[in-house]
């Protein structure tokens, strides 16, 4: 019933609609950049469209006053995620820091990258920032823009379990790392992290001064079976950005927020000239008031078909790409894949000239070969032909 | 008859839409902020609701293939701003270079001042950057942010003519800085600076190697009486960054567009990385083809009535504040005005006590007193209640 909600794209609406389709030749599949076939809610259509009648096409309101109700953009955008969050994300853990998006903790950006990039200028301490491998890889390139010297830690690509190096992480602390930039849920691994991994890793960042951003874009796209933990209900310390982009299907919306509780934190990011942090979309608040007001059907219909996407996947690949080696994603509707047992340096490129378009693997873990991220947030159809198209270009 | 294009916005519609009004207290009139109270073109409002509709809230796809008709977005702006171009600025100079906006020359970004910060960054020789003050403000901030040194020359408020000191121009080239920022036409001084003076800039900046970037959003808002150059059809060595933003009102919508015919530039910006240049709205996108294609007429009738709202001004001043000097302003909609007569220093904080927020002239150039900007882009009715507020708040 919920699942009328959620809208297939036909090929033709997606060509038109997506950077996806857009920038692939007619015929092929595409499943790389992090876009949905799938309409928006029509309530965050419906408010976009209301925006834009009304005129709401020039500058947002963020000068926040702190005042919870103050009415700025900041505030709209903070109270709908804070209802958010409060539904879909309620802690009983007694360990819980009891965390809530307020507007006095929160700033609005354009986008997700744009947030981090004014957070690691301004909210972390001087010292080299510790980036796990694979990542979404604007992660190292706005890192090195901002002047920070990247310690990256890959992931053994043959680990039974994907977790947290934090033997690592701290190796990087006591040598100096002041920062960390964790993907939770992490893209491209799939990883929901568990409450007791992100205690410890907000634990080791106390003792060495450190602090840890949590790029939370994919929180609300958490899958039956895991569980997501706000990076802020286990670090005061933290902070934490977010966006309605991914889960609605709306990045191009342009909206936003960092969460930064910590004494002093908000005030100085609020205090960037415009020059530094040109904000939000006024449609992109509209969005994401829309969404985290009225979402929540439209979302579970989502996580359901999700949900059913990645059970086909893991049947087809069991099928067309038996040595294909993946862990099912906790989150996110992106698949790690491991296609090494091919022998395929680029087996994207090999997809590609079979008709199907995942992103390299190589994109997110330099110099690792073999790995594909493949998005499956499309119709079933598409997906099967993703995977024997795959199996065709690996001579599989 | 065309003068029924233009809708005047009521105060609550304004407050719904503007940050200019937003951000003031009731019954306050707002007069800072470049924003019109006057609604877009009725054509761009329904292209952006179609492109909400036909779910086009995703990336955009800018990665054009440098071919007129490549139909990415890059190619979309910049044929709609080529046939824009030809209709309102032909020149039959015997000098002209003939320039005209192509595909292959543009790179679309989220709006000016980003368009600014990647310019300076990759096109723009090392060596300190000349800013002509006063100046908007972010291009001070934004210069810092990219680690540029600026030799600001302030424009002496008692000159009987504002023209551009090419002798200091020339002096601080000498001296080894190697790009030049010019608001082209100038906000907030209102000049709509002439081929000859451009020519003359040009030929300076050539002989040292140093470069010119003309901020050219005003471009469209040149009226009666004076002409817009665009600076590209004087140097081939320029680059030019322009937006449909200020001219349609729709600044919150996110597209700006560089134009860099010179060689190697145009790659250059295309090949960084979405970290660095996270690219248009689709939204912007889809505004600025449709005003560039179909919003002629409407802006016809705004340059009518900015225009007549210039003329009030005038007599205005005459009537309330005789001791006021001003240079009728070209192009824009922004009066500077030299209140230094009435003996406040911060003429703005004074005539906000009266109930009208004109932008404080020290933000412009910093260190001068006695200067405020004036938005005019609201209706007759409004502006004679600012320049009686302000003459109040003068004790003029
Ligand atoms: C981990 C992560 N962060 C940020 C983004 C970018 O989000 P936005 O486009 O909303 O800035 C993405 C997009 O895929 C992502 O996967
Ligand atoms: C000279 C100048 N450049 C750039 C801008 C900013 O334009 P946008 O908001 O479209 O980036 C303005 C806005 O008033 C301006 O006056």
């Amino acid at each position: 019933m919920t699942a009328d909600l959620l809208r297939d794209l036909t090929d033709d609406e997606a060509r038109a609609a997506l950077l996806k389709w857009a920038a692939v030749p007619p015929g092929a599949i595409p499943a790389w950049v992090a876009e949905m076939d799938y309409a928006p809610p029509q309530q965050v259509t419906d408010a976009v469209v209301a925006a834009v009648r009304a005129g709401r096409t020039a500058y947002a309101h963020t000068s926040a006053t702190d005042a919870e109700g103050d009415g700025s953009d900041t505030d709209v955008v903070a109270r709908a995620f804070a209802g958010f969050a409060a539904r879909r994300w309620p802690s009983g853990d007694p360990a819980s820091l009891g965390w809530t998006p307020t507007t006095a903790a929160t700033t609005l950006a354009g986008d997700v990258t744009a947030a981090l990039r004014i957070v690691f200028r301004h909210l972390v301490p001087a010292g080299p920032v510790v980036v796990p491998t694979p990542c979404y890889p604007p992660f190292l390139a706005f890192l090195d823009l901002v002047g920070r010297e990247v310690v990256t830690i890959p992931t053994d690509p043959d680990a039974t379990r994907v977790g947290l190096d934090l033997d690592r992480v701290e190796a990087a602390f006591a040598a100096g790392a002041r920062g960390l930039l964790l993907c939770s849920p992490h893209n491209p691994l799939g990883r929901a992290w568990t409450r007791g991994e992100l205690t410890d890793l907000a634990r080791l960042a106390e003792r060495h001064g450190a602090r840890v951003v949590a790029d939370e874009v994919h929180g609300p796209l958490t899958l039956p079976g895991a569980t997501f933990t706000p990076y802020l209900d286990v670090d005061p310390r933290g902070v934490a950005v977010g966006s309605a982009s991914k889960t609605f299907n709306v990045p191009g919306l342009r909206c936003a927020f960092v969460s930064a509780p910590a004494d002093g934190d908000t005030a100085r990011l609020r205090a960037l000239p415009t020059a530094e942090n040109d904000g939000p979309s006024r449609l992109g608040v509209a969005a994401a008031e829309a969404a985290f007001t009225h979402g929540d059907a439209w979302l579970d219909a989502l996580l359901v078909r999700l949900d059913a996407q990645r059970t086909q996947l893991g049947d087809l690949l069991a099928a067309h790409l038996p040595q294909a080696r993946w862990r099912p994603f906790e989150a996110t509707y992106l698949a790690w894949l491991d296609l090494r047992a091919y022998g395929v340096a680029d087996p994207a490129a090999a997809a590609r000239a079979a008709g199907a378009w995942p992103a390299p693997g190589h994109d997110y873990a330099p110099g690792l070969d073999g790995h594909v991220r493949l998005n499956v947030a499309t119709t079933p159809e598409r997906l099967e032909q993703l995977v024997v198209r795959i199996a065709r270009g690996l001579g599989a």
